[in-house]
Formats: structure tokens, C-alpha cells, sequence
């Protein structure tokens, strides 16, 4: 279905940028769960604009649960969170309804829902939409941490400017916690900044890379066939507005390699099995290995831009330019990140709560009993 | 499921790599649709290894339709195709079994399915499954020509060497449909194979790069949310044993741009709407824009190297080294050419296929009708 | 999924009794439909408790539409309905958690949801939640409306006393939209009241038989494996709360008949096919006929009765014997004709909208231009 | 999708009554349940016709599988039986192929597939595809009998002939386990053979009701919403040719009972809850209570009888007479017992293997830690 995601634990996203409220409805969470209303306000307030990068439009996020809570933790059955809009200006988007904007989804949105969808900013095409993904991941990661399962996501290069790559995961996905801006390395994060402030001066955008690392997953999530755990992620990963590409491990860097250098080789480490290298980024044949789950996503940067653009009047089937006027971000990169978080923990706990996660986890539970395996397969 | 993909038109794959038979069943294909058993027997000698390229181990792959097709035609009804398996070695493999290969799946084969699985040549993850999966696409590729949709791709990058880009897409599609080896300039094919070869000389292996495109298509297939154009895409192709990386139109080069050079300007030409670039690889919001569909994916060298490699034992629990013997491809990305066209036809026939894609179709044709837009949509 | 239903046009119902609101996302919805609000209040007004009979509880069902409605038409993307909760009064249920009541889903919900799930009214097991598939059922009922497809449920039965059978189905049809109670013979409605207020007067509660009748669908529904008709609404059907039965055309009384007795002969009618009698209910293998769909449903007797029964104390594991105070429902069956309404609408617009719905309608469009069969097939 | 049953545990179900052969592919099967081939065969053979009752048609029914079994047990990868058809007289049925035979599908068949289904003995709506839903049935019984979940049908009617209803489960499963003929009473049974024998010579035939009873089944299974136990066995159970109706525990009977009368109060049994009536047939709110779970079927007489009866001719638009050949059932009613068993047994595993299940179990052996409840909720 087009607006759901998920197998056992699943999403359903509704609203428009500019409609009274918009929300989503997270079902399959295991009754019992904390709900941390704190928890959600931060993570909604990591998806704000700040300090100057991002628009102007202010998004304070008020957030209300109104089902699958009670006393403080899920019930079992659905759990919808409503997020109302405000101060949305629906003035600034009211002329573009025929001129399409080039790299958004006006002209597709169009010919998709034949001219009915609410087309002030962006409807439910917008961006505004990952404000309750964000929320709901907010449940979500904090089910994963229960279990162990930790993940962070860092602006591994903005523009031109690059990130250090991750190294002491657990140190790093802490400091990722509580950064304000999700680099590593804190002057590079003041590069990235900076030329994100250069682009919106100059009326332009940039794009990025994002790179995420989730450690404690346990071997054997995901399929060789279809449900891969590459696919699944894959899958959810291009919702998120302006994604175009997906690669995990070493990705379009392993296309030049020969088998002899991209190979992990095994090992003990004490009764655990480990690679002593991670180019396949924590899967092999679609299935989980126990090792850090490793993946960069592609952002494009943001297609609304200050400079006229060539395209059509709709109505009237002739060339025209346009011209965007509204207060757009300059790079959507850095907020992207806790989406990011978001979509692959709902990926990951839909893994581990369907009957084959299930299984697994018994099995590990189960391992001395059946005598298989001598040594601990996660 | 793990082992069906589709929502309207569905692909169910079985079977394993020494097993007697591996098969597929396809549901939701229309009634009356013609099945050419050459074209599939032709589909399947392009994904066999070939002049001197590809492992020795020789696959005629004689198929039988069992159900699904009645005079010709299909019925509507399940297609089931079955593919016996010949001249299997199974002796080749057999003391793999408990150290598994860096690489492949066998480790994490083990933990999911808990020691059960077939381990001879690999099972269910053997990529002998793709046999069925491009008689399959024989099928649907055939079924989306009849809509004017033609999918080709090319090896765009193997080991070092790079094809020449996509040119004129018509010429170059009716070219790859003959190519012995799925290049796009000749003499690059030629270096690609000296590669190839000089990798299996080292007993070693090389990877590459596939690149799709897909004329015909209409504008308005995907949706923003979740089953984009992209996520449904991706999800369906990290299937393909080996690709560990997708991206959709210029894709990570996506992030190093401006917003200005990225986006693609609309413009009329005739009645219809084109961009005058393609940056995007025709998707915009999740969404076909009605522009030829591009997308390359990362192909990693195949893990089956014939230098020894460190492993453990999953029965001792004790570091060992693995020496694998038998015949293996040295390079499978110019056979996963024709692998790619039919998992990329098997999800545009399920867009086209379902209740968005019918719709869309008929907007099509009630377009003068509804007096909505005054130029086509597509 | 648990609370999602359909295929292409699918429901997800929220809430619980005693929460903040209640509601449902209805997905895949043709985008241009007219959204009526007073046809959701009214077919709202039918579903509560009226004159005399049905609990006190005063439900007076605002609704608010929160997302996929723009001027007035659906958008093509999710419409979420939101219905407040009020009046609720907790404490006459607050005493009864730890101890089920007998024909109620405390104690299954409490194994399932491990006595995390919301407890006050029944929580999300309430007889409330169908106010959402009644508000959504309006939406659905008027876009099938459009293809000239209507529907109608009457109290076959209530207690002791039998409704007369349908006849006219279009005049019972009209006649059942304007009822202030559900049954096509007056005196019989009128000691159908009675009866429910002798029970009411007794502590006690009666059951009865809904039928429903379907005109002006088309032949080609369904499916004969796993998706039949009949299996397609019998999924949903028993989501209505106290539904134990489903019969479709003479159901149980077919057992004991002959074939002779049973098959309904075809006929030409002008150009179209119908059956002399309608056994079948309208549908043969699964598959919609043509001939009006008929099925009834055995709906047991609410549950809440005044006497005192015998149960068990949950957190003790001991005998207990439980009252049930609050104000309920002595019969439930009138009320939940709008809710069999509704859920009928959804199964077949899911249906109609599919890809094969799709198809078939097409089909009839092109009928003269296959040359297939020189009569109609509808 | 239409011929896929199941989320977890899933059967794809392909073939046509005349085609080379016919077969499924279960998945979602848990590795290393044994496979016994056996019983397989044994439980094909009561499909078959026999002593004198039931089509002289001999299907040996012998079967291979080619995928997904191991060493004797399963792999957890999807498992394909194929059976071939053999024996099939095609032109007893080829004159039929314009005129649709009352009561069956040919005319929906034809209108759902536009004339392009395999006509031939019903193709694919061949009472002959429960075959292999009989054999996959036969591996889906073993693994509930693992788990202590065991399942029979009897024929609670046939004709005007009714058995004597379920006594003690326990034995009167084991009794139907190996009954020539599916019924409790002896001497029932040999009127039930008089009354098909009588029904043939009249070249007429008898329909019936099946009675299922599954006994070891915890509580918990199901939910509220849409995937209830009732609606989910429903969905699957009209699927089984000539099943018009699905009643759980005194289904139509509750419709005329008093609330007084239908609840089932509860009580201990030791530490176990338990009811002391089964007026809800295991079954409240959608979800297992943990006391045996009970359903009846209604079977409308076979719709192949020797009477000319009244129909159309497709071709020519017009009415006509139609008198059917070859060889038929005079009552499915016993043969049908095993596939009702099977079907029920595949939405049973489903239930008991997606993520709500294995929760559900890890509960059962978990309550003590939880301390949440004193009594065992099983």
C-alpha cells in the first residue's frame, strides 16, 4: 500500500504540508513499551532548521498521541500521533499550482492524482511529512535500545565538504546523540555550515551524503530472496524526500575491487563469529551478520532555489519560467539525518518483531539446547 | 514474503541450486497475453557464461511451463515455470559445509534457517535462481512492449574498464537486445572480457557496474511515500545476488551538485511535457516524470576466489582457512544483465498493472474529455 | 496487517473507547470524489442508539477530516478521520479489569495485549470503533454509488421475529436509506422494539440475522483461490463486533438441497446473462455474477447483560461471580446494519479498484471491439 | 493477491485439472520440521473417491517435491509439491466450453479471464487444485501436532442425514484420524453413503455441512480488527469449492438466543481458565480463548448433475439447453473433510508463526517473570 510501510510493525503517513494536522499510525508495537514524550519532543526538535541553515519557517511540533498508549506505554493496537500544522503561509505557494517546479513533484503529483491533490507547499508531497515519521522513529529507536540495537546517522559530506568516517561506533553513535549538527568531527561540521550558508546566499541549495551505522543487530534479519535486508531498507530509504541513491558497505566503490580485497574473512572473537573487515557493510546474501549494519544514502540538494527556472504553464501547454518565492531550506542534508534514523529503525524493529525475527531470537536463546552450533552464531 | 514480490503482478521463486527442479510462479499477469517459449529460451542462453567468460559448469536450461498458459496465451491463472537441474557436482561443495565462505551467504544462511538449509552450490541463495527469474522476464518484458515500454542494460562499468554512456536510447536498447556481450562500444567489451579473464587467471574476481534504462513508460507510476518509483525499484534489485549499491539518475553525483545544475528544467515539445535534462532519471517526488528511467547499480566481484581465505569452523568454533574448489565465475555482472531487465520489468508491470497504474492509463485516454490540462500529462 | 484491511483501497482504525478520539486513514481512494459531510453525519446518526432503544450513552459523533480532502473532493492521497470521545464515564468500568466479562474480549485481549491494552470501555475492542468504518463506509458508499453499485442491510431477524424477505430490491433499497430502523416490513420493525425492550426490561439481550443486498455490480469479482468474494467480505464482515456466522445466497440451507434445487439456470435477458433464481447468492467460484450479492450474518447477543454471571478473578486465579453495571445495549443489531453497510462498501470498492476491477471494466468498455463474446457479459 | 494465502506461512497455488500438473509452494515454513511422505499420501488418498461414492475418475494422486526439503526435513526455504495430472479425458468436457454449466464458474471464469482460462475440466477452478492443498496440508499438520494443536472434520450433515455431534475431542479426533468415511456414527455414515448413492442414480447429487473442531490451540491468537480468527479461517475456508456459509461455535443458532444464554461464563480448572460452555466457539473479540475452537461449514450440492439443464451459449447470444458428460461427484461433502482440515490447519500455523504468536508463546514461557498475572492464561 502505497502510504504504509511494513510487515508486522508497521506506518500509515497522512497529511498535507498546509492541512490542519498530520500525523501517522505506528501498528504491531509489542504492548508494554515505555513512551517517552520527551524523547519525541527532542527528536522533533532535531529536525528543526537551527542556527541559522534551514528555512525561516518556525516548526515548534506540538505532538499529540491519541490511541495505543496507556499509563505511559503502548497498548498493543494502533498508535496514532497527530501533529498540527501552523504558521504555514499558504500565500507564498498559491501561484504555482499550474507552473510545476523543476526537481519537485508538483508536475508528477499532477498527472498521479489528476489536479485534486492540495498543492500548497507540496501537499503530501512535502517535507513536512517526516515530522511524524521522526516521532514515531522516536518510539521506535527507543523499542531497538531495548533490545540493544543502537542507530546514528552523520552528514558524511555536505557540498563539497566531507566528514570523517566512523570510527569507535558506540563512541560515536553517543556523540551523534547529542550533537546539534550530526558531523563527527566538529570543524568539518563548521565547513559544512558555512557552505550551506554560501549556497543560500547565493539563492542556491546543496546536497549531501548520509551516512548511518546501526551496531547490535543480531545475525539473520532479512532474505535472499525479495525481502532482503539491502531491499527492505532500500525500500524505505528513498521516501525520504530528495534520496536517490542507496549503497551499503563499500557500495559503488566495491564495483572496482576484485573478490580477494572485498571478501570478509571470518573469525572467532572469543565464542562470537566476526569479519575482520565490513566491505559488505554487515549483510551477506540479503541477511544480517552480526557485524555494524553500514549504509550512505545520495541527497540531492534541495530543488527550490532563488534563480528563475525554465518550465510549463500547464494551462495553458506553453513554456513559461517560475519563480520561487517562500523561504526554503538550503540544504536539507543535516535534518535529514534523524528521518534517516527514523526509517531504518522501522525497518529493523519490523525485522525483528515478524515470525523470523521471532524465531531468531529464540533460537540464540535456545542454542545450548540444540547442540548445533559450538559457537554462538551472533 | 520473503520469496513473492509484487502486489498485482507477483513473482513467487523456489527451488535450489542441486536440487531436481527450481521454478517461479507468476500471478497476476493478464489474460490473452502471447508467451514466446524462444524468446525465453534466448532471454535464458544470455544469462549463461559464454566465450570463455563464466563458470565451465554448463547450463542448457530446458524449461516447462506447467500452468498459466493455454494455447499459446496466458490464462490469467498462475504461470508456473520449472527448470530441472543438470549436471550438478554436488561433491564440489559438500566438505564447505560447515566453514563458510567469505562473501557468500553460507554463514548467514546458517543462522537463519538454523542448519537446515541445502548447502550444495548454495541452495537458495545460489545465483542458479536468477534462471527463473529471467524466464519469468522473457515473459513480462513481452507484456510491457505491447505497452510501448522497452528496458535495456549495459555493463557500464567491469573491473576498470567503462562502457560509453547511454546515447541515443532507442538505437541502443534494439543493439543490447543482440549484444553477445552487454556493451555499448564494442572495444570496451573487448577490454572488459581481457579483464575478466585476467582476473580468473589470478584465480580472482572482478566486479562492475550495471546501468538500466527504460523508455516508454508513463508519467504518474509511484507514489511519495514508501512504494516510490525508486524504493520499489531498489527493493526488487538488491535480489540480485551481488548488487550492493543503487542509484537513480546522476544518483551520488546528486550530492556534490547545487540545486541549480540538478534540477531539470520542464519544457514543452509538441504537446508534451519533457525535461531538457535528466538528472532526476526521470523519477520526481517517487514518481515516473514520463522521461526515460536510468539507474545503475553496484555489482560486486563474485566472493568465489580460488586463494585460501580465513574462515572459522562453525563445529569446532575455531579459526580455520577455507581453499574453495569447484568451477565459479570469475565475473557474473555481464550475466546479470539480462537479470537486472527482468527484475526491473517484473515491478514496472506490477506499477502499470495495479489499480494506480489502470487508472493512469485510462486518464490517458479520457484526457481530451475531462478538459483538465490543456496539454497531455505524458 | 491487524488493523489495515483491503488491498487498493484500504482502512486502518485507531483508538480506543475511553481515549481522546478515534478514527481511521482510508488509503487509495480515487482522487476528484465529492466528500459529502452530511451524508457522513447522517449515515453517523444511524449507527447511534435511538428511541428507547440502544444504550443512553449519548453519542452525538463530531468528525473532523484531516487530511485527504481538498476542496471538498479527495485528493487521491490518505484521508484520516478523526471522531472525538465524550461523555465517557471511566468509572463505571474501572472495577471490572481484573476480571473478565463472559462474551466479551477482556480476557482474550488481556492474553493478547499481556494487560498493557486500555481497559476502560472495552478500550480498542469497543463496539465505538465502528463510528470511524461508519464515517469512512459514507465516503465509500458514495464513490461506489458513482458506478451505480448500492447497498442495503435489514434485520432479517431480531430475537424471535422475522422481517419479511427482500423483494424489490431497488424500491427495499431506497426505502431501507430512509428507515429510521432497518427492516423492510413496519410491523415487524415495530415488534422487533418490543422485543429488544423486553429484554432490556429483563436484564438481558437479544441477537438476530443482518442481510444485505448489493445491486448493480458487475460480473468478474473476485477469485476462486483464497481471494473469493465470499472469503474477501467474510474477512471483514467478522470484524464486526459479535458476528459469529456468514451465509451467502441460501448458505446453510443449500446443505439440504439437491443440485437439481440449487443451480440457478442462465437466461438471456436482452443481451445480458442472469441466472432464473439466485441460489448462489450472486456469486459462482468465487466470482461475482452479476445477479444481486445477498448474505446475511448471525449476530449474537450483546454481551452485557445486568444478572450476575460467574467468572474469574485474574489477579487471584480464583472463582468470582461479576456485575455488570453501566448503561448497555440491550441489542445491537439494528445499529450495526450502517456498519454492515460499511464494511461491505469496502471489501467491494477494494475490489472494483484493484487492478482487476480495472481490468474488467475495460473489458465491458471494449466488449463490441474484442469480438470475443456477442453478449454482454454484465 | 489472488492465489497466495497467509502472511507468515504462506500457499501459492498453481495448475489447471488438465494441464501437465498442478501444485503449490508453501513459505514461511520454520527449518527442520520433518517431512513425512508418507503421511502425505495417506492423506491424498482420502481425498480420493471410494467405495462407490465420488467420481470413478482414479486420481493415485502420487507427488514429488522439489524444493525446500533436506535430509527429510524442511529448509525453510519455500517448498513446491508438484502432482501430476494423469488420466484426464478432456473431451468429455470440450463441447462445454460455450455454454457455462449452472452453478459452476464457467460463465464468471470466463468473464474474469475474457475467454483465455484453460476450460478443460474447470482448469483452474478445479475442485482437482485441493490436491495439493490436501498434500501441503498434510507437512502444515505435522507441524501443529508438534506444537499440540491437533484438527478433524466430520460431516455433521449430508444430505437430510445428520451425525451425532463432537463428544469427547480428544477421541473423536483420533477416531476421524483414520475413518474410511469422515462421520462419528457409524451407522450415521452408511446412511450418509445410502443417501449420495440414492442422489447418483438420480443422477442428482447432495450437499452438506463439515463440522471442524482444533483442540490445543492457545489463547491469544487473532485480533479485534479485520484479522480475526473467525474472519482469517473464513477468508480461507470459502476458497474450498461449494462452501456458501462459515459459522463459528452456534453461529445462526446465537441469533435466537438471549445473552443469558449465549455467554460463556468462566471459570478455573486448576490454574487454567476455562469455559464452562462454548457457545463462542473458542473464539472472543476475534482472538482464541484457549478452549477448542469449533466452526461449521455449509457444502451446496455438487452443481454437476445428469438433468439437462437451462443456460446460454456465449457465442451466439441465445438461449439453449445444456446437458453434462463425463464423470462427477455426487457429493464432495466427505472428500471435501481433509481440505477443510488443511485449509484451517495453513491459517492456524500463520497465526501461530507471525510476530503476535511468537510472542504470544515466549509469554506463555515467560509468565512467571512477569508476575503479571497469578493463573496461567492458558
Amino acid at each position: 500500500m502505497n502510504n504504509t510501510f511494513g510487515r508486522t510493525v508497521t506506518l500509515t503517513l497522512f497529511g498535507e504540508s498546509h492541512g490542519p494536522e498530520i500525523g501517522c499510525v505506528i501498528d504491531g508495537l509489542r504492548p508494554g513499551l515505555r513512551v517517552d514524550e520527551e524523547a519525541i519532543a527532542y527528536r522533533l526538535s532535531l529536525r528543526r532548521p537551527a542556527g541559522g541553515i534551514g528555512t525561516a519557517r518556525i516548526e515548534p511540533d506540538p505532538f499529540r498521541i491519541v490511541s495505543g498508549v496507556y499509563q505511559g506505554r503502548t497498548t498493543g493496537t494502533p498508535l496514532c500521533i497527530l501533529i498540527p500544522n501552523t504558521q504555514a503561509r499558504s500565500a507564498d505557494y498559491v501561484n504555482l499550482s499550474s507552473t510545476p517546479r523543476p526537481g519537485h513533484a508538483d508536475y508528477t503529483g499532477r498527472v498521479k492524482y489528476k489536479g485534486y491533490a492540495d498543492p500548497r507547499g507540496g501537499g503530501h508531497f512535502s517535507g513536512r511529512l517526516t515530522a511524524p515519521l521522526v516521532a514515531a522513529g522516536a518510539i521506535i529507536l527507543a523499542a531497538l535500545a531495548e533490545r540493544g540495537v543502537r542507530i546514528g546517522t552523520h552528514v558524511a559530506r555536505c557540498g563539497a565538504i566531507a566528514d570523517r568516517p566512523f570510527g569507535d561506533l558506540a563512541a560515536d553513535l553517543t556523540a551523534l546523540d547529542d550533537a546539534a549538527f550530526p558531523a563527527l568531527d566538529a570543524a568539518q561540521a563548521e565547513a559544512m555550515r558555512a557552505a550551506i550558508l554560501a549556497a543560500a546566499q547565493d539563492g542556491d541549495s546543496v546536497g549531501g551524503v548520509l551516512e548511518t551505522a546501526v551496531i547490535g543487530l543480531p545475525a539473520g534479519l532479512g532474505a535472499p530472496w525479495f525481502d532482503t535486508a539491502e531491499g527492505l531498507l532500500a525500500h524505505a530509504l528513498f521516501s525520504i524526500p530528495a534520496i536517490k541513491g542507496v549503497e551499503f558497505g563499500d557500495g559503488f566503490a566495491l564495483a572496482a575491487m576484485r573478490g580477494s580485497q572485498a571478501n570478509d574473512a571470518f573469525r572467532m572473537e572469543g565464542s562470537r563469529i566476526v569479519t575482520e573487515t565490513n566491505h559488505n557493510g554487515g549483510i551477506n546474501g540479503g541477511i544480517t551478520n552480526g557485524m555494524p549494519l553500514l549504509f550512505r544514502t545520495a541527497v540531492k540538494p534541495t530543488p527550490s532555489i532563488a534563480a528563475p527556472q525554465k518550465s510549463v504553464n500547464l494551462s495553458t501547454g506553453t513554456d513559461t519560467v517560475i519563480q520561487i518565492g517562500g523561504r526554503h531550506d538550503p540544504c536539507i542534508v543535516p535534518r535529514a539525518s534523524v528521518v534517516q534514523d527514523s526509517v531504518t529503525a522501522l525497518v529493523l524493529l519490523d525485522l525483528l518483531e515478524d515470525g523470523d525475527g521471532q524465531i531468531l531470537r529464540r533460537a540464540q536463546n535456545d542454542n545450548a539446547g540444540t547442540g548445533r552450533d559450538t559457537c554462538s552464531t551472533v
